[in-house]
């Protein structure tokens, strides 16, 4: 089933995170997991062919600030039982994006019927975690408060290639006050397996971010009088790689539209 | 005896805090103390009549990240015995600036002549404790390299009041790329200590700074292309606090000229 993009719209806040992937493997639920299941560690996917795996691997191995790799399961086995029990990957995703060929073919709900014997699910640290502890802390997250999607950029960082996985950092962008992005800097620097401490801060040309006024992908920028935009790696940087990757399938996440676990967040801190 | 501003100059560089102490003592030593004693904490001085001491501790207590307390004598004691044994804070320091009714009147080598029954003598965390573990890690330091003293500047940050004790912070400035300015700040955030992490970084008009080009005191600023500018609290803000409490004489280290003790930097991390 193929499907129009949803909006951040009015829709049952989960407290459970079973009941969310319940819910989404039913049917009944297709929209972003920002605000769902508090406390509990979103992620990443990207489903690559086995003889992708390796490579694919390799790439997270030498890109942990992008490609922070929380779990992958066996050849042929929908299955993630570090991350949760009662968990499909074929169903358990509110959205998916299909690549054939390094090329994004369609969003979809359910890929059972595109399940391959030989896929390799990755399971990848996503910003939401982090997000959460910058938001007790009493950090103003501006996209958060305006209940839209982080906006997102390609710099012109290149990864540590790994084969076929090639290609430039994706990075996520949230303004702050430089007082409040020290403190951004101290509490994401505590969670080097979702995205650590930015990447970089206050001067978007030097990495390669011509205009940060207008984001590559997901939600719109707006900085403020007073305020420097703070870049963190983002989950979507292998999206990029398998572009250049060319497997002849590949599944992630839709961007937003997560897989939740049930590890808390708080499980996570180094410190 | 009044002298004369020294210049960093090519002067024997002491591994032993003991050595540097005497040296200072015996009038032999009478210039920065930047590059001195490796590994040992090097901090601000200012001693008060008693009638102040109370006012000036809890003005420390108040703004910790300008005046990070270490050590503080018995009234009338010229010893620190929590910093060093070996420790006379009348003749130890290099070079000491005194102030009479809140004004800066000399710079001398040795207050012996100007101690006084009441006096207190604060220690007080400084930068260079912090710089050391910057160079370790690799992160280049523009006044360091130069062999310059760090820029200061005076923002208009109130810093908490404390009966006479009044005033704006004093703040130090380092340039650094943006991804050198986010392991600082993660290596300073281990030190609190010593000024702990940055107040503020790359919009130096919020906090009262107009030209960032042009110093308040000590160094000159050399920020380059790519570079943003990251302030620290600085351990001069209590001598802006002296010169509204107006006591009748009160003895600061000059600036750079640094009461050097036996306690190790290595000491102060808290992670």
């Amino acid at each position: 089933m193929s499907i129009a993009a949803t909006e951040l719209n009015d829709v049952p806040i989960f407290a459970d995170p079973r009941d969310l992937r319940r819910a989404a493997r039913s049917g009944g639920y297709d929209a972003y997991t920002i605000g769902q299941v508090p406390g509990y560690v979103h992620t990443n996917l990207c489903i690559v062919p086995e003889a992708y795996a390796f490579e694919f691997l390799s790439f997270c191995q030498r890109n942990p600030k992008p490609c922070p790799l929380l779990g992958m399961s066996a050849p042929g086995d929908p299955r993630l039982p570090g991350l949760a029990e009662d968990l499909d990957v074929r169903t358990d995703v509110p959205q998916y994006r299909v690549f054939r060929d390094g090329e994004m073919v369609e969003d979809v709900t359910d890929i059972t019927d595109l399940w391959q014997d030989d896929f390799v699910a990755f399971a990848m640290g996503c910003s939401l975690s982090f997000e959460e502890p910058l938001i007790e802390a009493g950090l103003p997250l501006r996209h958060f408060d305006a209940r839209a999607d982080v906006p997102i950029y390609l710099t012109d960082i290149d990864c540590e290639p790994a084969g076929r996985f090639a290609g430039k950092m994706v990075v996520s962008m949230r303004p702050f006050k430089p007082v409040d992005a020290i403190r951004a800097i101290q509490i994401t620097s505590r969670l080097p397996n979702v995205h650590g401490a930015p990447i970089h801060f206050g001067l978007p040309e030097a990495i390669g971010i011509d205009d940060v006024g207008v984001s590559w992908q997901c939600g719109t920028p707006d900085i403020r009088e007073g305020e420097v935009p703070v870049f963190w790696a983002c989950g979507v940087t292998p999206q990029v790689a398998v572009e250049a990757a060319k497997p002849p399938i590949c599944i992630t996440h839709r961007p937003s539209h997560m897989l939740v676990t049930d590890r808390k967040n708080a499980e996570l801190s180094i410190l």
